[in-house]
């Protein structure tokens, strides 16, 4: 495959439309960390990285997939060494704790580096992103010897990090899990339980992996309030960081998957492992919503990623590629037939609001632990944020794969073109993580819902002061963005209000999620439209394109989302379970 | 996989809603081919052997896949007996001409089997379509001696048929194609060339296989006015029928595919091989197009078979799966949240629509041939219908396959689960038989846009003679359609009166047909309500349920997609290719 990082729309949105030299300059220790020409340097070093040393194992990688044998879980070709080079590069550690080792780097930096990786190989990504989520869960809820134990090494790449919650019976409900947690008699706990769907639960690439699993004390209540996490180490870990024996952890084996053939996808076996608790009793799920929430975010840029890698591909095929003929005779790039710009455009215009959300979204979460004075509104905002991203991002990513594909024609089915994987590979990202329905519940019923919208405001703030700093040009524009946030909050308000605000909620939500999304990428190219001028020439008139493109081509859709969203919960809810 | 054909809708769509038997009175073939009653056993019998001998194949052949040895081809492990099975039970002559060993059965019973067909394997369902499509192209250019020689023994089953037109360089565009034609001493055809994405061009399944082969004569015109279609059998074939030498027609190789992996997609080599022509010389596009327009209602109807498949999946998966809990604490059934319905009632309100314009469609082919007075009406409509079909069943079928993927949440992405595979073998019907984006260009520029649209005024005609009897509480349902088809003919005279109407054809038409696809739907849920009262109890209940569904959730899309469609053309044909 063929990628090359988008590095001057990446540039535009650090520099230009989020300004982050100014944002550092408000949060000493960003300030300390980066400045604007480390970061572009470093954006250069993981573009290389990516598309010549990720970019090139992603397609073999899916034919080989991985495999067990005798309980061994081998990766594919290269991925061990590509794993390696990268850690040792730093970049498990991007985001990470300072004290113990990591970067420190700004999370609206981190966040476009990421996207990179997961064009350029879904599968290879994820080790790297559980690693860093694991990491981030330890450093926020871990003691301190757990600190200075794993953080290091999770930094470092030599040890991985994997999430071990759903069981056959506890998958979006994580109430009726049941791996067990008890103290022996030396004091320590032993996990005993199976999990499944545990991405990097076993592999090659690292000499340890580090199991965050959440299980049940003895004494500790039903239901989801019930749970603890558990450190557990594949390995025992000495205190001094050495490796011990084996824990009884153990992969039962691997699933058959539609996609990311080269991410290890795990039944995983606890066979009184020992473990450490994290953070207190019976708030497991609380610590896991750390890494949960990282996690989220990730997988939303997996969608994003998918759609840039397909835009490449297919733009490049479209200009390649000639089909019909001109009216002098000449052969014609497909790119010169509406429907294929359409399918290019629709890609390009969401996949770059949604990297400028991407960016938005990583300076809210940078401003939660640095921001003076703006930390409970960032932390809100993050919480919107959040969910909207996976949600968004991953239907968008399928949407754009899809498109790209189509692109092709008939070479897109096949699998050596490449763009077929894609497609295959970010399916995924809609159902894990919490599916984008749960995600929609979140969104609109723990977010906006509550304090009549507040945290909704908190854009329209946004959006206000986008505004006033917008050329004219953009003024129909504009007021079609502030009557969507409008239209938005009024729809909450009444679903809300509703006698059966619960039905009304779950049946309303993703359609809800939708509408927003559209409003959101509105106000992301208001926010772009802002400074064209101070990008150079090429990238100012593409992106005007794209921006009129969007609100003619693609802003209809808001609507027919809202409408379906504030249809009568009775349509949905009506029909008797014996009927379907 | 445990699939059931819907027979009790489908027996309301031909009964109740499109009143066969009275259709059947009207035309003198059809009466004596058919009466209600054998309509229903033939129903009962598909139905079995779908789901008893062809369902069960399907999953399995996923995964074992097509193989080349030594350029023999090898379908899996069952493919050969079912396709024997299948073939002496009639099914492949179901609607072939009597007088050469068809059964002549209406096409509107020929759409429900094959709905089954698909739902139960698309890779399975793709052998039989081909060969009835070549044998209806050959039926109706070939002569009298072809014939004789070749429909027999493709209706029986002993051979099998295909299409071979694309080349590497032509596929889109089939003016490039370079596979020649030559006269040899013997003034015999000969031809030489390459065909790729060739379905079923080579396999085990049958003792012969009936090429059709769109080749160019030595002294032809340049363009696809210079082609010509050729009969070219894989053994040659003696004037009694019986098997001769082989004939110089060899598969390269099997192309690796995300999906419809028991299907042999064949890179196909011509090196001389003794073909006759069919048809007139240079007018061999005309001819091909029959078996390519009876194989765009077939995919059309690939889409609509993966939907109902997959509905059903997921219908059976959300009652059986517990998640959450009841206020009683009692384990629900994710059927009861209100997400998981909208994503079962989108399915099925889309689906059934669907199969209602299936079967209408249908209706409309058997009037072109048997119709008295009728035939010119009708083959306007089924002018204007197959492209609609075809291209809105299969991106329908990619939303609804990916919905009920999503019902299943990770168990979804699961290959054992069955129903990720839907989603790669629908895929392929949206590119196949000309891209969707083809289907559209041919629907709004060639079917709708000529005469003032008038092939459009007359689904408005039979959108007035249903609302004359439809019961006065869908009266607010009626509206909605009689504007939207009123919007459809505005649209489409607008972009035809554009300064730029090629282009403003070409960036529109996707949207455009999308749009007319949601209205014609909405004018089959009508069709539909005129006769709820007819249906029992139960299936009434449920037609109701779905209808509000699809008005109230669904609906609001055309306004979106017109929307779209509207939009200046500058926008989309305004970026300069550099900036892609």
């Amino acid at each position: 495959m063929n990628y090359h990082a988008p590095l001057k729309d990446m540039q535009f949105l650090l520099k230009d439309v989020f300004k982050a030299e100014s944002e550092w300059a408000k949060m000493p220790a960003m300030a300390d960390a980066i400045e604007m020409d480390t970061a572009m340097a470093i954006l250069d070093e993981g573009a290389r990285l990516t598309s010549e040393v990720i970019a090139p194992i992603n397609r073999p990688g899916d034919e080989q997939g991985v495999r067990i044998l005798d309980g061994v879980v081998t990766t594919p070709d290269g991925y061990k060494e590509a794993y390696q080079l990268y850690a040792q590069s730093g970049w498990v550690g991007f985001g990470g704790d300072p004290q113990y080792g990591g970067m420190g780097m700004p999370k609206m930096l981190g966040v476009l580096f990421e996207e990179m990786c997961y064009s350029a190989s879904n599968a290879f990504a994820l080790y790297s992103s559980l690693t860093a989520g694991a990491a981030l869960c330890l450093a926020s809820h871990g003691t301190e010897a757990q600190k200075a134990l794993y953080l290091p090494k999770l930094y470092s790449g030599e040890w991985t990090g994997a999430m071990d919650m759903t069981e056959p019976q506890a998958g979006s409900d994580l109430s009726p899990v049941r791996t067990k947690a008890e103290l022996d008699e030396n004091g320590q706990y032993r996990i005993t339980g199976t999990k499944i769907f545990i991405t990097g639960g076993d592999h090659d690439l690292a000499e340890n992996i580090i199991h965050l699993v959440l299980a049940r004390l003895p004494d500790a209540p039903a239901g989801s309030r019930g749970l603890s996490l558990f450190v557990v180490p594949k390995y025992q870990v000495k205190a001094d960081g050495a490796l011990g024996e084996a824990n009884g952890v153990t992969c039962g084996s691997i699933e058959h998957k539609m996609g990311i053939q080269a991410s290890a996808t795990c039944v995983m076996h606890f066979d009184g492992a020992r473990g450490e608790l994290v953070g207190q009793a019976n708030r497991g799920l609380h610590a896991m919503f750390t890494m949960m929430n990282y996690e989220r975010l990730s997988i939303g840029i997996q969608g994003l990623g998918c759609a840039e890698a397909g835009y490449q591909m297919a733009a490049s095929y479209a200009k390649e590629r000639n089909q019909g003929q001109g009216k002098d005779g000449s052969a014609l790039p497909i790119l010169a037939h509406g429907d294929v710009r359409r399918m290019l455009m629709t890609n390009a215009a969401l996949t770059e609001a949604g990297r400028a959300l991407a960016v938005f979204t990583g300076l809210q979460l940078d401003k939660t632990k640095f921001g003076e004075g703006e930390q409970s509104a960032a932390q809100s905002l993050v919480g919107l944020l959040v969910p909207l991203c996976k949600a968004f991002f991953t239907d968008l990513g399928l949407e754009c794969s899809v498109l790209s594909q189509q692109v092709f024609g008939g070479h897109g089915y096949i699998r050596e073109t490449g763009v077929e994987q894609l497609v295959r590979d970010v399916r995924i990202a809609q159902i894990y993580e919490g599916t984008n329905g749960i995600q929609a519940l979140d969104l609109l019923g723990r977010k906006v819902q509550p304090h009549d919208g507040a945290v909704l405001k908190l854009l329209v703030q946004e959006l206000e002061s986008t505004c006033a700093e917008l050329p004219a040009q953009w003024d129909t524009e504009a007021s079609r963005i502030r009557q969507a946030f409008g239209d938005l909050l009024d729809a909450a308000m009444t679903l809300k209000a509703s006698d059966e605000a619960a039905d009304a909620l779950n049946s309303a939500a993703v359609d809800y999620l939708h509408a927003m999304g559209y409003a959101v990428y509105g106000l992301m190219w208001l926010k772009m439209a802002t400074v064209f001028d101070h990008a150079e020439p090429a990238l100012s008139a593409r992106k005007t394109h794209l921006m009129r493109f969007f609100f003619a081509r693609i802003f209809p859709r808001f609507d027919a989302h809202l409408a379906s969203a504030l249809s009568d919960v009775e349509i949905t809810k009506g029909m008797p379970a014996d009927l379907f």
